[in-house]
């Protein structure tokens, strides 16, 4: 079977398993801490990043951009593709994925995983600590302009680029998803948003990230709940 | 003819600029400088970046994911992919491209890009004045590093991910090319990489990047010489 190596709470792994399941294609999840740097991991991936892919061929996909578009090249025969039907669709599907990938994980999802998670994890003189809590309210601060942007794009259709659900929504799910399980999503702030997380939230690929358990961690009490 | 809002020493807008120049697509280059952020252009692009790309169709592609996929999307039939021709090509093409829109670029074309040249043109109040010195240390020092990874990459054949040229060469030779115009790429540290930079260099679709002009900065000595 496909490996697929991650870390549960990586935005990046989430929107890779999102966009696989949907595809019906089953990945051996082999979990992974990036910042311990194993040497075995850095020949795979020489960045040292996460979502790394392995096929039945031994084909290695290394980073995102990688995998995902592995994901995409393997899709099943006749599936339409989530990046769209058309050139419109696709540069709208792109588009939004980079608005995730991109700036919610630079402004949102990276500065609270990196202060709520990862320094838990790595010694002092790599940077463990404390959160930094200037940091994380920023970060905070940051997430309602998104969940306003989710609103719009979703009022007139279902999903982030229109009718069809696509990486976009994968994209934007995961990210979420990983602040959601920290508990610090303000969905009564935006109803749209809200709908739209509920409707992703409730497709059986998704039960594979409500399930995801980290060590000493646990997730916040709506995290798994559909009815939230 | 197909619109291409670029600025010219920007290193995606030359990536795209190169892989579109490969497929024969000619583009017509609409010079924006992204931090001025008009209110026009925010309408095409919310995030404020190039390159934007207006198709006759009237497609807008807003951002480097969105304008390259569609470059790739819209190839003329029968030209091979630039992202490689088989699963283990297109991993390794995409995990190259990454490293040097994402590590090549955080590291050592964002940080000179900024110091050197964006500072000079924006208001003191919204971060313009001198270069920063100590940034710009730290970006030239990283040089080195990855003149030695293209070098490495390049010892068994002529392209970054194998025999054939790719997004991942467009790529990187964007990056290095904005450096280049700047004067600060040590070519005389490492030869392979250097003869790689010459094979590319000498394409006739470079010729439009070698005559990219920026007002008050004049492009180093050696930048549009090909036997540098």
């Amino acid at each position: 079977m496909t490996k697929l190596y991650h870390y549960p709470l990586d935005p990046f792994c989430r929107r890779i398993r999102l966009s696989a399941g949907e595809y019906k294609q089953e990945l051996d999840l082999i979990e992974e801490k990036p910042w311990q740097a194993r040497a075995e991991f850095l020949q795979l991936n020489p960045v040292g990043a996460v979502p790394v892919l392995i096929s039945d061929e031994d084909v290695v996909a290394a980073g995102t951009e990688a995998v995902a578009g592995f994901i995409e090249d393997n899709r099943p025969e006749g599936c339409p593709s989530q990046v769209g039907a058309n050139d419109k669709e696709r540069a709208e599907v792109r588009r939004l994925t980079a608005w995730f990938d991109t700036k919610f994980h630079h402004e949102v999802s990276a500065p609270l995983l990196i202060e709520k998670v990862i320094r838990r994890f790595v010694p002092p003189e790599a940077g463990g600590g404390a959160p930094n809590m200037a940091v994380v309210r920023q970060a905070l601060d940051t997430v309602r302009p998104h969940l306003e942007y989710i609103g719009a794009l979703t009022e007139d259709h279902n999903w982030l680029a229109g009718d069809e659900i696509s990486i976009a929504d994968f994209a934007a799910a995961a990210h979420l998803s990983v602040i959601d399980y920290l508990g610090d999503v303000p969905w009564s702030e935006n109803e749209k948003a809200k709908a739209w997380y509920q409707r992703i939230k409730s497709r059986p690929t998704f039960r594979t990230l409500l399930s995801d358990k980290v060590t000493g961690m646990p997730a916040s009490r709506i995290y798994a709940d559909l009815d939230f």
